[in-house]
């Protein structure tokens, strides 16, 4: 173990300005049921983006500091100061997920199974070099499993899963996937493919739907084609899918899907009503690709709902029981179904430099950043 | 007992064309659970005009037949036609409520007991003379209650109940009801003060807000008012409000309900979280007075859901024991709590006219039509 422990963090301070910098903080001293973490790869999600720039203007970024210790600032417009008035002056350790070796575990039992383990972890800010963790947030790799490949072992896979047990606790048979080209998106298709569920992909590019094809999807739908909504109505038809998970939320595509549900299922109607069909229909929207307006041309009756859908609050639905299997299952599948693919391998400065920030930023679907803070 | 046995319909026809008529049918002989009714009042609330003029464009309407026995004709524009052929070429009975004495039992006992008795009514057409209907779908009225007072025992009073107990089932403890000075809302705030819970009522006019205040009604907000939001936002935040039922959807209404939701409840937030309040808001949208699309601007986090809100589906969901004790409420408390006013009194003749239609059809809040078939 060396004697630096760097981590990377966002601050937003009262002048408006968004500070990015690394600093070398102590190294941690575990609890009985704490580990300590070497993180040797950690994934740059959506998410880890919104808490790292937060609502500054990014076009207005400049890089300072040194080489090895790159500082970028940014502007952040001043109507959003106040709705981040909690987070003002507080430098916030960034990053979600990791994986890494346990290099120092506390009394307990639990904590003492775990070292020199390979364990992927989640929360707490695991763009840094040491993190010191509950063992609650580790799940334990299989003996053989590196650290990149069990470094997205939480967010895209649980969410994933997460998906395919509110179906089933839901009462639904089949599932709509908007913006099905993403990680997210193809570790669905794999769950779905290897439990028999029938997915209904949403894509807007000819290359996304080839992806998917190429990995055995049998739906594919592509919303930039001019019978995209007949396309819907018939995978829908042919599925009896009645929940979709949107993560783009702004503009209308939740709106088509409902409407294109009530369709199928007015279909079977045998007499006319007032409310439209019975048939429940549910979107849950899990992102915000689209920050605008979400605008629903209501023809769809009075049988649906649309929700957020967050990881942490559908976990907590879902049940410890059923949280505990979805691990589990992660954890022995993480080389295949929730395999993740990465585009650019970065270290913890690399992440601070113009030229980084603007590739990732960007969010392009099948680009993916791993950090490597050992680096 | 007379001979006639008169019944208002609608009906479409493969001409795009809408038929309102009355005709004479038979009168109806009780199966052993059953009874017949000989309707005295019913109201034309507006899901009745939902089915009475369906899709057709009442500008067109044409009053022919009789004095005694008018007919209405109106065009059914064109591309509503696919959407309605579960009900082309069918004579529709309307009317979803009403009350009367009973004049026929059945053999069981449930429906001997009610041989003689005032009874209210829910479905099967009540805009006729003499109803035929399952016990199951029989209020009885408590001795010396009229007709009249018990015409509107099931829509508005289960519905306002059903949004209390709504509110109880899923854990909310304050409601907020847009439209508010309505028939519906004038109930859901006589329950709301004998219940003591805490009710936000949105109205858009001065003499509304006096209305409910002289009603006793504690949290009045105009929105047509300069300073909504800001009004909206410190009643959420004095109440505690999560759960709001809407029969307007479309526009922005909902969205603005939610929005205040999240700033009152992200005013308790220690930390910045990316995602919004954990506070779950709760938006049930129960009617269509505005049919235009429902659009929400999403600065309210991820804990949120927005539902269709149908009054047998919202029942099926509280479940048999809830419901039968609700029943028993509305008879109890039908000439206080669910008192209905009505402002115009009119036989089925008179709904057939012209100058009726142009009234009716307004929808003005405050504004009520009862309809005796006997009359």
């Amino acid at each position: 173990m060396t004697n630096t422990n760097i981590q990377l963090t966002s601050t937003i301070n009262e002048d408006n300005k968004l500070t990015l910098a690394l600093e070398n903080i102590e190294m941690p001293q575990p609890g009985a049921d704490e580990v300590v973490i070497r993180i040797e790869a950690a994934p740059l999600n959506p998410s880890d983006l919104g808490v790292l720039f937060s609502a500054a203007d990014m076009t207005t970024a400049i890089q300072s500091g040194t080489e090895e210790s790159p500082v970028i600032t940014a502007d952040v417009p001043a109507q959003f100061m106040p709705s981040l008035k909690t987070r003002v002056g507080k430098a916030i350790a960034v990053g979600n997920e990791g994986a890494g070796t346990v290099v120092t575990a506390g009394s307990s039992p639990a904590a003492q199974a775990l070292m020199g383990k390979t364990v992927a972890v989640i929360g707490g800010g695991t763009y840094r070099q040491y993190l010191c963790a509950n063992v609650q947030s580790c799940l334990e790799l299989k003996e053989g499993t590196t650290a990149k490949e069990g470094a997205s072992s939480f967010v895209n896979p649980l969410t994933a899963l997460a998906m395919v047990e509110t179906m089933r606790a839901e009462g639904h048979k089949a599932i709509i996937h908007a913006a099905a080209a993403s990680n997210l998106g193809q570790m669905l298709n794999r769950i779905c493919i290897a439990d028999g569920i029938d997915l209904i992909n949403i894509v807007r590019k000819e290359e996304q739907e080839t992806l998917l094809r190429d990995m055995g999807a049998k739906y594919i739908v592509n919303s930039s084609s001019e019978s995209f909504i007949a396309d819907l109505t018939a995978a829908i038809i042919e599925t009896g899918a009645t929940i979709a998970f949107d993560p783009i939320g702004g503009g209308e595509l939740t709106s088509d899907i409902l409407n294109c549900m009530e369709v199928a299922a007015a279909r079977d109607m045998k007499e006319h009503s007032l409310y439209g069909s019975d048939t429940f229909k549910q979107v849950y929207i899990y992102g915000a690709l689209n920050r605008g307006p979400i605008t629903l041309n209501r023809n769809f009756g009075f049988a649906w709902a649309v929700n957020g859908f967050l990881l942490f609050n559908a976990l907590g639905k879902l049940g410890t029981k059923t949280v505990m299997t979805m691990r589990k299952r992660v954890a022995d599948e993480i080389t295949t179904t929730f395999a993740s693919k990465y585009t650019h391998e970065v270290s913890l400065a690399e992440i601070l430099k113009l030229e980084s920030i603007a590739g990732y930023s960007k969010q392009a679907t099948g680009e993916k950043y791993l950090i490597k803070p050992q680096a």
